[in-house]
């Protein structure tokens, strides 16, 4: 899958996005601006569940690389998303329990791509990102997971925790990261799993955290609040492999 | 401790740097000058074992902030080294086996800042660096430390390879990682260990590696080459972390 990261300005190439099913990681409308054309932006945005930005004219002028953005940029995906079947999908080809890594709250595109290589390495069928508040696939992205963008697929869901959800009816279990959970080693990390990871800052977010079976913390002896995320996915991430292989 | 960055210019400013006893990291002198200040600045880097860079005019002018750079420019440590006797002696005070981590080739400053964060909360009792071809103290290193530069100290030697030799002789084991190695689940990483780190496109240097007792790897399953070294680094310090806690 070649790169190509897509800023897309402009009326008539923003509805024409739209129509052609790519998707639209973030929407930026100059606020107040209520024409026609907006306004069918907005509805496919609506229908495509778009995070919409209202900015000011400055702004647009700012981020725009043509000078002709006409009070709307569209940025789109670098790299498609696949959908959680996908994953799933993915798993039964190798015949193997569902490793699923979900992330909540990580806004920070290095971070997004050390753990998709994580991910990769880890034998993991995937990686499921909220819409909300994540980091899209971008350039940034796709060099930090040095080429695991191109293997390990990536879904972005409306709802984490709706996701979950389902996914449980699928015969997943779910085990949170979190500082006052019970220590990964003495959890049960066999099996079919989502492993949900937080931010640094904010950890998982209160709705997602109450959907999970478990709670997993890394023991922590030092003098400093908490490990850097994608390192934490990573010891995580480990943990899962180092129990299925003693499985 | 405060953060203060150091690029010290001119010939009476860096003498007096070298005379008050600061590290200094690197040394950029004007290649082809020779009179008596600047061989007493090259006697006093030999004594410090600083390394030295010949440069021409325009690389000083580049890189000099205050235009005053006479032939010389000194980057000094933001933050003030240990001494590998005080890892040990931090062992000691806790009563612990030391636990050390040792990076050969690290020379992005993002990723001493993670590992250095991680080994603080993986309880290591320091993080040895190489003088040559390693990342500096710098802010960078600080930021992404999260603070562990406060509290886990970090030495940097001359010779690894020969630090390593010293340090067997305290009743240290080390373990390399590579990724030919033995997988870790099957070591036994328990005890006073030092845990040797390799950059994730050269890993561990052929002298460095041939001083270890053990090669560690990390299982990979996946379609690409190598985790990020920060993350590698993290993962392998806590199967120490699991061993321990199980002795």
């Amino acid at each position: 899958m070649a790169y190509q990261e897509f800023m897309i300005e402009g009326r008539n190439a923003v509805i024409e996005a739209y129509r052609s099913g790519r998707t639209v990681d973030k929407l930026y409308l100059l606020d107040g601006c209520q024409d026609g054309p907006i306004l069918t932006i907005k509805r496919e945005a609506k229908k495509q569940n778009t995070l919409v930005r209202y900015v000011d004219r400055e702004r647009l002028d700012q981020m725009s690389q043509t000078g002709k953005h006409q009070g709307v940029i569209a940025v789109a995906a670098a790299y498609e998303y696949a959908e959680v079947e996908d994953l799933l999908n993915l798993a039964r080809q190798k015949g193997e329990d569902p490793f699923l890594i979900l992330l909540d709250n990580i806004e920070d595109p290095h971070n997004l791509g050390a753990i998709i290589r994580t991910a990769n390495l880890a034998g993991a069928h995937g990686v499921i990102i909220p819409k909300n508040r994540a980091a899209g696939l971008t350039a940034t992205v796709a060099r930090t997971s040095a080429g695991a963008l191109n293997y390990t697929p990536v879904a972005k869901v409306t709802n984490l925790a709706k996701t979950i959800e389902d996914l449980k009816k699928e015969g997943l279990w779910f085990v949170c990261a979190d500082m006052d959970g019970t220590e990964m080693y003495d959890l049960n990390l066999k099996g079919p799993i989502g492993l949900v990871i937080g931010s640094e800052g904010e950890g998982v977010g209160r709705l997602v955290k109450e959907k999970c079976d478990m709670t997993a913390s890394i023991p922590m002896k030092g003098d400093i609040d908490s490990l850097n995320a994608s390192v934490a996915a990573g010891i995580l991430a480990y943990e899962v492999v180092r129990q299925r292989r003693r499985a």
